[in-house]
């Protein structure tokens, strides 16, 4: 197969599939949804078959039972796709939402319709279910979608994409509208991310060195995630019990979403009252601390020093960083020198210093008193996310169904000229 | 100069004085806009005088005509910089409108905030009153900017730049909030794509080849603006005396703006009849029209035939192609097929129709009834544009104030957390 001309044959059919996809009404999109939904656990049996070879191949070559887990279809794990596509068939259709008419001078009424971007490339790990949750947010976005899942999952994506065909067609919409790339060849990824006049943007998936050569090589706007370097700051203000459960439950809810928290700023006028508040169900947990010089002072030995390097990790796991900071300035200005740009909390009781936050400190998400776990589509009421978008154009953090859109312009006139 | 080290040290300080500029209130940068405004009409002789040798340049150079009247200062132009600047200073602050705040079932309330990009790198083509207009929007909306405009009109712009720190130094903003590149050297341009440490979106203006140019080589998000290849459809149910109004009015009001209409469809049902009524007027006016056959069938040989290109060409002159279609749909294909997604219009009052083509023509602007003339920052009420974008994320059509922004998730909690 020549990979070019195969991938040149899917965005030219991905390209006219989008135009009936933007077309298609929201019963028509949601009679697919569920069809698909139907499909998925009504073959169960052959989606875990087709997993079956995956998972082998991916035991042959040793990988790591980590990757293996995620790379695993059960039938709890079948039966989450299928309510997935269910959730995302029962959410609002943004595609044609009207806004914002307003009359102007020129007897114009001048408003924003929501509309799909077209065609949406998105290159993922080695996850089965993605192939369902994409496909689905893509569809009901209106957008028709290019998914490129990893190689290890081949026969287990090939397996979903038939289900995903079997809904489409039964909802009389082209089976174009989702193409699961059919070959492993890496160079089809490279074809994928050069192709603008067929794809309008990329939503690359997995670990940052993979993004960072994915955005590096696109020819193609990509909306891309890379690190959650995220922090709590607790001011002198904060109320000590909300501190602790936030801090707690920032850190060890669980140590690899990238909105888990990896830093703590401590204010300097409360940290030898806070500090072993806060370390104490840390250790009790299994967290290492990793602390600047005056927390080592309040918290002792056990506390391992830190270095430049830690306030710029992202650890996934139970390690986190500690530093005392002499007020509020300070800890923005930590936040936003070290940091990723993608969660970020204070607790405080201080109105102003709150208000200081939310404004100054420049991620996708800020928090007052709440813990940065919850920035995430499902938690904002978004219903999936393709992602959490950790650049400043089109969409910042969690994206869901209106990321996937952009607005256009609407002009209703009675015959009015410019003069 | 080392080129290089000198755009290094160019967004560094950009990089720093966004915080500043981020944070600044809305009085404040209001009082930088209104300072600049004053600064430049007071200094317009010193104005002149830097332009003078511009002009001398250009014309030793042998530049045409409508170049030389681009980079022309007079004491209009001029006013017409400072009433911009006024103009900006009176619209509302973007920055940190907040918006669409809900209380999720786990306690947490939910919001957006409007915030600035950060820094913003524009480069345009030589126009001295693109600098003033640039810097301003860029304050306006928090953001720093770096300004590279046409090296012919390279005294010019350093001789405005002087006028818009004087304004920032006033209202205490920083100097560095409003960069204007001081080399004439090209490789700066290279340098200014390719730092995303530094700067978070690039707008070029000029010409198309220089834009393909820049979105090839960036390495930064580019907001950029292509073809305006325009449309108006007179569809069989259309109102003639609209339809007479609207197709002059969107071809010959200006023949140079992206806006203005290149390509005329109209349904083969009223053809016969509204042929002759549309072509008079424009013929009168010296407009070339380049028909299919059935237009040559009906307007005799005057009509030139179009060829295959002229369905994709922007004339920006007074040409006009003109194709008889069978109905909305081929209207609708023919306008997605060779249109460049910029601003398109039918003339109708069928509701079916015109709904039909508001959903499903994928451009920045669909309009009904009303002239593609329209599309502007000024008749958009977004005061003034830092140009028109032809891309599909982020901002489609006319880019003001609200484009260079985007929106942040806050959270507000009372010490929730997440179970």
């Amino acid at each position: 197969m020549d990979v070019k001309d195969y991938m040149q044959r899917v965005g030219r059919a991905a390209r006219a599939a989008s135009r009936a996809i933007a077309r298609a009404d929201t019963l028509q999109k949601n009679q697919a949804l569920l069809a698909m939904a139907d499909a998925v656990e009504r073959d169960s049996e052959q989606l875990i078959a087709a997993n079956m070879l995956d998972l082998e191949a991916a035991r042959q070559n040793g990988l790591e039972e980590a990757f293996i887990d995620r790379l695993t279809l059960s039938d709890k794990t079948i039966h989450g796709m299928a309510e997935g596509l269910r959730q995302i068939a029962a959410l609002p259709d943004p595609v044609g939402e009207m806004d914002d008419f307003t009359y102007r001078p020129s007897g114009i009424q001048l408003g924003k319709m929501r509309v799909p971007l077209g065609v949406i490339g998105i290159i993922y790990e080695a996850r089965p279910n993605v192939t369902a949750d994409a496909a689905g947010l893509c569809l009901k976005s209106g957008n028709a979608t290019i998914l490129r899942g990893g190689s290890e999952a081949f026969h287990s994506n090939q397996a979903i994409a038939r289900c995903v065909h079997e809904g489409l067609r039964l909802a009389g919409l082209p089976a174009e509208a989702v193409q699961v790339i059919e070959t492993t060849d890496r160079a089809a990824v490279g074809e994928l991310i050069t192709m603008p006049e067929y794809v309008d943007v990329i939503v690359p998936r997995g670990g940052k060195g993979l993004i960072a050569r994915i955005s590096q090589d696109a020819r193609v706007p990509v909306i891309k995630h890379l690190d959650g370097n995220c922090h709590v700051y607790v001011d002198d203000t904060a109320n000590p019990d909300k501190a602790v459960a936030i801090v707690v439950n920032a850190k060890t809810q669980r140590y690899a979403p990238c909105n888990t928290m990896e830093t703590l700023l401590v204010h300097e006028a409360s940290a030898e009252f806070m500090l072993p508040k806060l370390a104490a169900p840390l250790w009790e947990k299994g967290v290492e601390l990793r602390g600047c010089e005056r927390t080592r002072i309040i918290l002792g030995d056990q506390v391992v020093p830190a270095a430049e390097d830690d306030w710029y990790a992202e650890y996934s796991a139970p390690i986190l960083a500690v530093k005392v900071v002499k007020d509020l300035d300070e800890a923005i200005q930590h936040i936003n020198d070290y940091g990723s740009h993608h969660t970020d909390a204070i607790v405080s009781e201080d109105y102003s210093r709150t208000r200081r936050f939310l404004r100054e400190v420049d991620s996708a998400s800020v928090m007052v008193n709440a813990s940065t776990r919850f920035a995430d589509g499902f938690e904002y009421g978004l219903g999936a996310e393709i992602g959490i978008s950790t650049d400043k154009i089109h969409a910042r953090g969690p994206v869901g169904l209106h990321g996937l859109t952009s607005q256009k312009w609407v002009v209703l006139g009675d015959g009015q000229v410019r003069s």
